[in-house]
């Protein structure tokens, strides 16, 4: 019975997904749903990858959060287009509420969406918004067992970023656990390893997510 | 609609989490929801208080993950009786996952029950699952604008660890506004600050911590 209902609210969503992949792609929009556990440093790397690309690609955001504007205060200093979403109380963003929010952005003047997700490992990934790609960051501080503990996430995204490496020399996060365990459930996940703090890695990944679109 | 389908699943919860405190009450057992986001050290914590309170307090463990026996072969490993949950795909535990496992403890020779949630600083929160007490676990690398993003939580604990105070030094962690972030959530809050990697203030927490029962 429980599966029913959860079958049921995932086709409703993926059906909404659908409509605003639509809207994106007759936009001429690149969409990407950037996940990651509370304080990964998704905003702290969007900050960083936004002040690189704005010269050159119009990156529009939509900020995810359960209640407050903080997220979208912080980009929206930034000089760029943002919505900020509070789910209230419900721990990911779903098709439909991204839908209800895209008239509020100049979607056909963007290049390029990003949608940062609610701070959460688990369920952001089993909701489909209409991206065309999902991403993820995890913190380094967060110990090499989160691959095998929330594997959903890694499966599903094609790039994860490795945040805060300037805290590795003070643990005992073991990176190559980290990448190999990420590896074997998600083969062709890209991986970057960058600090939002000092800037390092930030080159790289810059590159290659304006090769994306 | 949707908001009528919440309702009835979390009153069904709390009926059987109405029977596990039952239980456990019976069983003269002190239970603890132990919880926080991925990474954030509840295991660690629960490494450490089980070391210091052992000899003293007979503690048993539920173990709640989406997949894996990781941490129940962690504190498995420390000579108490620990179960495994693995929840498939759900972000939390609930009163009905804990009650099926209940058989499998040795309830009426434990003075603790510790039952550590999945992690994930939203919707643990909302899931009654029989406990006297929510205890919570941030790491100050998770950054001070937690309490303010994921208030429920901060809203139903009665205790917050904060964890990794060891990485202060190398971040930009406003201690203060954690503390009265968190305090303007919830007055009653007792915080403490710990390290599970240097042990630093391990002993005034779990002196509080047996003081409870």
């Amino acid at each position: 019975m429980k599966v029913k209902v959860v079958t049921r609210i995932l086709e409703a969503n993926d059906r909404i997904a659908e409509q605003n992949r639509k809207r994106f792609k007759d936009a001429g929009l690149f969409v990407i749903n950037l996940m990651g556990a509370p304080g990964a440093g998704k905003t702290s790397l969007l900050e960083r990858t936004i002040r690189e690309l704005k010269s050159r690609v119009k990156v529009g955001v939509i900020e995810g959060d359960i209640v407050g504007t903080d997220d979208a205060e912080r980009i929206g200093s930034l000089g760029v287009p943002v919505v900020q979403i509070n789910t209230g109380g419900a721990c990911h963003l779903d098709a439909n509420m991204i839908s209800e929010v895209l008239d509020d952005l100049p979607l056909r003047d963007l290049d390029l969406l990003i949608i940062e997700n609610v701070g959460n490992l688990v369920c952001p990934a089993e909701f489909k918004v209409g991206e065309d790609m999902k991403m993820m960051v995890l913190s380094v501080a967060e110990g090499h067992d989160k691959p095998l503990k929330y594997p959903l996430m890694f499966r599903e995204s094609s790039a994860l970023a490795l945040n805060k490496i300037d805290l590795l020399p003070y643990m005992n996060t073991d990176m190559n656990k980290v990448r190999n365990d990420s590896l074997a459930l998600n083969p062709a996940l890209k991986i970057f390893e960058v600090s939002c703090a000092t800037g390092a890695g930030i080159d790289t990944w810059v590159t290659w997510l304006s090769g994306l679109r």
